[in-house]
């Protein structure tokens, strides 16, 4: 296969790409909205019906109790071939507030290099990509199956919670069988300096109540001789975190998996700027965490303890000279590689009950077992594999890049057993759950090259 | 004058006192209530006749923007002789709940030595012993007017904040011109054990407000690498006390009046039961203060920092992974003798600012200038003239206490530049603000009693 060959190919379809993705666009598939639901199903049934179109030998629509995903499965011609499940969601994010979108969120349109409307790049962008993919790399190859056996799997529940993802994963694990998961649902760097993700961080949480008096009490009669739990709990919280910013949970480090030399010089040589990043958190005086790590670091590959929220006494307006009852805390973890977020709830639990005060008492609530973090190392076979591909494509060296927040992903990998590898062309200036969400049509090109080179990589490393 | 000429006048003027008082108890004077409004200018007016009717030759209704004050005046025969302010209220605490009463709330009625009914305690009941007390003196002696110039100043708002209170001193400040107040409002330590109280603690207040990012940010992109204003609350917070309990806001203990020896040993005589005040603590587990006092001395004579309410980021159901934008904070201080509220608030606006950390905008805000703390040494020579009075009529030795809570009895203090002797009778368990409120019959007449060798003791301590 020429490398020609494909973007002769890749170029030529151009047009009928993107008329055919506008096409499917045009379906309002909010999943988060129940007025929706209908148009999530419309949005699952032109998937599966463009999919037969584009070759693939099975495809299925799979119902869960809420919303369908769509699923298709390519063989490889050898048996013996590695399987690839390439995960990506049909469904979309609500489009308030729609005084804001300069074009009707659902009637795509091109501007430039820019294709408009909501779901362009999160995510049937980045799903259709892999058809373009799939279909140059045949032509070019003259071959009619890939190198690897590939399963598309397009979730219709991912930006409603992908509340039936876990369940549809089990129904389905021996179907999904496969060497690895490529996710194609996050963003590179910039349009610059491609990069992939290697992970994302997982999640726990806890709701601490810290509790006093059987009421709140006068604190002329009782303020500076009953402890406050208030007081209690700002001194819990305080400790939480040690002078070093670490978490002060003990045990809470013991599962992460370190920071390679390796990874920590190819973060660093990403063009960061860190003023322009305060900027964007909300405009944030300093930047703050972890000693001995980089703001990067920090917020990719190192575990937090954040309160979200917390309360007590009164809140109103005005004074009230109580002695509070009670004092609340929500707090949650994000998880680094190799935790486990039950352990890290568990740990959680002792530490507030050896640090609860004479006098107080501690209760601590977890609301499920959280989000698992994922994560695959950079020189691990797939993501080297993948990283080829998509260097083919930009012809540039790609970096790397994690991701802070959690995801379903982490189901992909415990249920299926298999190793991540996130292949993905959005930017982070795509304004996905926001107005005028987009895409840069020529990222979605590179994405279909990468896709286009990624089988026959796959198929070499992971055999 | 012999003791035995009071007590007989006393015993014999107990029915008329008990009738007349009932008479007054019977006007439902609550001035938080404004459709009662009309009843405290009865309440008022009542008062004024049935005090003309005592003999006092002068007899005044007192207007303010709210509801009307009572002030008479006795003038002492000899025209040196020294001023003595006399302070209780007339308007009553609501009823509410009504069904918890067992006897009608303005229907007094007596169950043996008790006399049950709204104010019987607080504080018709202990204004009234006065005029009994005063009766008893001049009859005993058989003069015309007591030894010291009586000014009686019967406030009509202290149950509803005492909004004009302070006004109303301003106004009349020529006219209340003394060298001591009596205040008759507050409880002993228990029937058995007669107590004076010599000091109030005063109060002042502060809201705390952090600020962090412009609005609440994704836990997930930025979590772990900006500062959190809950983390800062928490840290601020957990810093105001040191590990000894003590409040760390430096100047903070500068003007405190240190207890006495001679008081922490008559404290100490008190009969106090640890385990019954927690019960009363709302069943509180375990007593906690700054080091080196005891419980007693930690409510009445050590000021206090207690967070009274604490709130930020989310506090609704569920889970929100966010790094909230704000903390709030409100703090009340109890002020021992000696300290100013502005004062107080100063250094801890000053404490604040150096507190909070880079990247959190700190701001600290004050409703007004507190109340001051008020205080009359154990050994100044109005106190010991009262005790010496109070132990003639209990034949007991009288112990002492204070009050841990604020009132405004500190403007009389402030504003008349005298000090104050506190007399009363009142029980803890006389159910004040409660429904079935009551007073030990007994108890006020040997208030009366108290009252009728007050006017010489303090003639011959103040002169």
């Amino acid at each position: 296969m020429q490398v020609n060959d494909v973007v002769a190919y890749i170029q030529a379809d151009r047009d009928r790409f993107v008329a055919d993705l506008k096409e499917w666009l045009a379906i309002p598939s909010i999943s988060g909205d129940p007025a929706h639901a209908e148009d999530v199903r419309t949005s699952a049934g032109w998937l599966a019906e463009y999919l037969r179109g584009q070759g693939f030998p099975t495809v299925e629509v799979w119902e869960t109790p809420g919303l369908p995903a769509v699923y298709a499965e390519w063989p490889a011609e050898d048996p013996q071939a590695p399987t690839v499940v390439v995960y990506g969601h049909h469904d979309v994010q609500p489009v308030e507030p729609l005084e804001e979108w300069e074009t009707d969120p659902f009637k795509p349109v091109e501007k430039g290099d820019r294709l408009i409307g909501r779901g362009a790049s999160d995510d049937k962008g980045q799903v259709f990509f892999h058809t373009l993919g799939i279909r140059a790399a045949l032509a070019a190859s003259g071959r009619q199956s890939p190198p690897v056996t590939v399963k598309l799997l397009v979730e219709g529940e991912e930006e409603s919670g992908s509340v039936h993802f876990a369940e549809l994963l089990r129904t389905h694990r021996d179907r999904l069988a496969c060497d690895a998961v490529v996710i194609s649902d996050t963003t590179m760097w910039s349009a610059d300096v491609p990069s992939m993700c290697t992970g994302m961080r997982g999640l726990a949480d806890a709701e601490v109540t810290l509790r006093g008096p059987d009421g709140d009490l006068h604190s002329g009669s009782f303020g500076g001789a009953v402890p406050n739990p208030l007081h209690a709990m700002a001194s819990l919280l305080a400790a939480l975190h040690d002078a070093d910013g670490r978490v002060a949970v003990p045990g809470f480090y013991d599962d992460v998996v370190p920071l390679s030399d390796e990874e920590r010089e190819l973060f660093a040589r990403l063009p960061f700027d860190e003023a322009e990043w305060l900027r964007t958190a909300g405009n944030s005086r300093a930047a703050h965490g972890e000693k001995g790590y980089t703001t990067l670091e920090r917020v990719w590959a190192r575990p937090t303890a954040e309160i979200n929220g917390m309360w007590g006494g009164h809140t109103g307006p005005g004074g009230k000279t109580i002695v509070p009852r009670e004092a609340h805390a929500k707090i949650s973890f994000r998880l680094a590689a190799g935790q486990d977020p039950r352990r890290v709830q568990d740990q959680f639990r002792a530490w507030v009950a050896e640090q609860a005060p004479p006098g107080v008492e501690a209760e601590v609530r977890v609301s499920g077992g959280g989000v698992r973090p994922c994560f695959s190392p950079i020189d691990s076979p797939g993501v080297k594999a993948a990283r080829r591909a998509m260097e083919r494509a930009f012809g540039t060296e790609v970096l790397f890049t994690r991701e802070g927040g959690s995801g379903p992903e982490a189901d992909l990998a415990d249920i299926l057993e298999a190793p991540l590898i996130f292949v993905a062309v959005g930017l982070d200036g795509d304004r996905i759950h926001a107005p005028n969400e987009k895409v840069e049509i020529p990222l979605l090109l590179k994405g279909a090259e990468t896709a286009a080179y990624l089988w026959e990589e796959l198929a070499a490393a992971l055999r």
